[in-house]
């Protein structure tokens, strides 16, 4: 595994940054991928949504069992997304503005500045969406439609 | 980078397998973690449905363009599923059956026997569903609710 790309995203730092891309659909951050994989970007413009995976680069530790950020409870991480997890594997559904050579453009940003990028793929809402997901714990937080102030951190 | 589990799937090589898991909801699979990682899979029955990351260990290429499975047009890499990426990173959406100590059972399958595992996230519509997505190229193969015999493999 080696990034074939960077992030870069105005989150200097967690402050401000939402804790899913989808809290915060202003915000504008690009990926910069290395020059030799420019054309691999072709026909991705046709999509209005990306999946990114991307290295938790700033997590220092794994846990096996970890406290996510929208409740006290511990939780299997696997039932989590916490950063600090087995691998540190990060992944965002995010909104493409536009791509320009090695460039992708994207709004619904929940990652921080040069976070290294392993791969893009094109969301299929056909293979992706699971609209009536079961959400396990997180359902009581969301319930109605409800927004918490917790998933802008340090708000 | 390092796996953490395998898939054990009845799917030896690609034939019959699904391109995308949602096109055969029959067949059952599991994850084997590693037993250190067993508690990290605590709470995560409450969710319907997981995100598994994977590495495509079958691909013995890198295409910075590729043809798909469903038309002979080429395309950009990261606007294909395709797994002879970069860093073959694989995803997929399933449907979680039970959990039992370091197994996950699952249906909605389309890895092959004896993948390794990167990575296991619960997957919450209110962050991963975006029914509304435009979908490129793909659109046209699944418009009006259409499915095509190529969404299995060597049909």
């Amino acid at each position: 595994m080696h990034p074939i790309g960077r992030i870069c995203s105005p989150y200097k730092q967690s402050r401000n940054m939402p804790i899913q891309g989808i809290f915060n659909k202003e915000v504008e951050a690009w990926v910069e991928l290395e020059q030799k994989y420019s054309n691999g970007l072709k026909d991705l413009h046709g999509f209005s949504h990306a999946i990114i995976l991307y290295h938790f680069h700033k997590s220092q530790r794994e846990n096996i069992e970890g406290w996510p950020f929208l409740e006290p409870n511990k939780h299997g991480i696997f039932a989590t997304r916490s950063p600090h997890r087995p691998n540190h594997t990060g992944f965002s559904v995010v909104k493409i503005k536009r791509i320009k050579a090695n460039k992708m453009y994207f709004t619904e940003v929940d990652v921080s500045d040069q976070t290294p990028v392993l791969d893009i793929k094109p969301y299929v809402k056909y293979f992706d969406s699971r609209d009536g997901a079961r959400c396990g714990w997180l359902d009581k937080h969301f319930k109605d439609g409800n927004i918490l102030d917790e998933t802008i951190l340090g708000r």
